[in-house]
């Protein structure tokens, strides 16, 4: 039900078909991100419309509202949000050890309080897995501790090895079959634990694996040997997923790493903060240099928002603080992301990467991108 | 270029077709309105499924942000929001008057000061024509002062007199022919001063009337002997539009009194509030009741809201603040208005308006309500 097929590469990198319950998904892939069971901004409509195939939801601020009870009598994430295609819910562990305010951490769980109203609640391996089933997403995430990741050795090793003990449960809870569970690489920013996790779980045999706990504050230098060794150690034949990263100067960096799948809240923030993204650089169109400007954010963008809209018209949307400012950003923003994962895709295809890299960095347009291929 | 030609008469009420350079429009109808040159939450091709046919902007608000040059420059409001169907302006009368912490009145305009940032401008008529000229509406509106409706009856004379003389103005520096311009009616709640200012505007053969100053905070009885005797001293052939009115009830009562056009921030403000309106009355999707409720908002309606989504999941993506609640309630309120308004153009045709009228308020369906046209 989740086979993975390679199907070209480029060096580390390749391309490859991740088959789900609600459709197959071409990797490399962005995720957006939808953490209360929406994209923000947009229609399930329109996350299709930007090339989007498989979006992230969160299962921490979904189990605080509106509650996993919820969303299961409503028939599940797909019915609920209408989105029929692949979902991917992360298990809260992130989300506990960032937003909560408080949190304490035992071999059995972690104990947290909201950062909604300040209740408290806990989080166990198999109440993660319970939860993310109840919810019902096809990609489901083991329950992971993230420590901070200038730790000691000596604690980074307890918090790597509760982790996988962690991961271990969850396989154990699981009891869906529509669902495949990822186990998440720790070991923050010391090559032999992070080996050590990865080859521990790569023995569970799962169908796919998270990469956690990087590009958390730490040098880049680090985050890319922390990845090499992660990935070295992860099966050639299952898809890897860098979690929370990034742009898309990480993607290359990492792409080329081994890495297939990516979320990032990067594309949609930027658009309700006024910023475009395009394959010249950021267009930040609150900027008074745009206050005349015809053209839309990026000509060669086929999105609804580069079709219809000027520059000028979304800066004043933005100024005035309408509604329609954001969406359209975001459109465009997730559609860039989308069509940036595309060209990747093909650049693999023809074993062009190192060249595309080269020259995205150089500033090249799309159509010269895709043309190098052709 | 405006011609008006009425369809079908029931009582006082009416139907017709108003044409501009930008399409027609059919009567009675109501317009969205887009403050900022956007009908807030949506885009110009979801107005255009709501089944709106007209929408209105604020000539005060453009004004002021972006400006008249910027949209002027961008090729004038229907370019600049994409929107290629009819729009009308406002002369910005009312806003000044209502929103601007201070305004200064003398027989040749209007001093006031900015909501937004306190600086200081002026209208006069010439100048909120050539104000609508470069907005670039398919119908604009006179400039009036919109006094407080208890003003002692000379104040309120001398007033409607100064916004007749400004109508003549007006109309003498109109020079765009691509345009309609309608004259407003005042005088406050005394019928006498109402009927003069009909009558003296009647004389000027414009190709339609506003009727302004009511709802306003007088009673219901003050408003509808006020619109009767404002209707009665107006054109039979031209539209008239009752300007900030208002709920499906008030529709019904004013279409009653020969009405044609309404504009109001009900449909669109409720939404952004978490209300739903629907033929069985007021949904307010926040509400703990509706948590686990799989039903629409509206059984009946076909918008796109209703064909995808629970009130379950509209109460989840209020209370996380979700822009899509906004989006959705807005998409379903609009299109709630404007099949209400199709219907009572149905009930006029068929000669059954007052039935309609009664069974509307007993609380009947749509499907039942255009039954009994059948």
């Amino acid at each position: 039900m989740f086979e993975y097929g390679i199907t070209a590469r480029d060096g580390r990198a390749r391309t490859g078909r991740f088959h789900t319950p609600h459709g197959a998904v071409d990797t490399p892939a962005f995720m957006p991100v939808g953490t209360n069971a929406t994209v923000k901004a947009l229609t399930p409509e329109e996350i299709r419309e930007t090339g989007s195939r498989i979006i992230l939801a969160n299962a921490y601020h979904l189990y605080l509202r509106p509650g996993a009870d919820v969303v299961e009598k409503l028939g599940g994430l797909h019915r609920f949000m209408a989105w029929d295609g692949p979902i991917l819910t992360d298990s809260g562990g992130f989300q506990v050890f960032s937003l909560a305010p408080l949190r304490t951490i035992d071999p059995d769980g972690v104990t947290f309080r909201s950062h909604i109203d300040g209740s408290i609640h806990r989080f166990t391996p198999e109440s993660a897995i319970r939860l993310q089933e109840r919810l019902g997403a096809d990609i489901i995430m083991c329950l992971d501790e993230c420590p901070p990741h200038d730790l000691p050795d000596q604690d980074m090793r307890q918090s790597m090895e509760l982790t996988n003990r962690w991961a271990e449960r969850c396989i154990r809870a699981k009891e869906r079959e529509d669902q495949a569970l990822f186990p998440i690489v720790q070991g923050g920013m010391n090559p032999d634990l992070r080996a050590e996790s990865a080859r521990i779980l790569s023995g569970f045999g799962s169908p796919g694996y998270g990469i956690g706990g990087l590009c958390v504050g730490e040098e880049k230098e680090q985050t890319l040997a922390m990845l090499d060794v992660s990935v070295l150690h992860l099966p050639e034949d299952r898809p890897r997923y860098l979690m929370g990263v990034g742009t898309p100067e990480d993607f290359l960096t990492c792409i080329e790493r081994g890495v297939d799948l990516f979320d990032c809240v990067v594309p949609t923030r930027l658009a309700r903060n006024g910023h475009c993204l395009t394959w010249s650089g950021r267009v930040s169109f609150k900027q008074a240099q745009y206050k005349y400007e015809q053209g839309p954010p990026d000509a060669e963008c086929h999105c609804s928002c580069c079709r219809q809209f000027s520059l000028a018209y979304l800066r004043h949307l933005f100024l005035a603080g309408e509604i329609l400012a954001s969406r359209l950003a975001t459109i465009h923003n997730v559609t860039f992301y989308q069509e940036f994962m595309e060209a990747v895709r093909i650049a693999i295809s023809c074993g062009t990467l190192k060249q595309f890299h080269e020259r995205f960095l150089s500033g090249a347009g799309r159509a010269s991108l895709l043309q190098s291929h052709g």
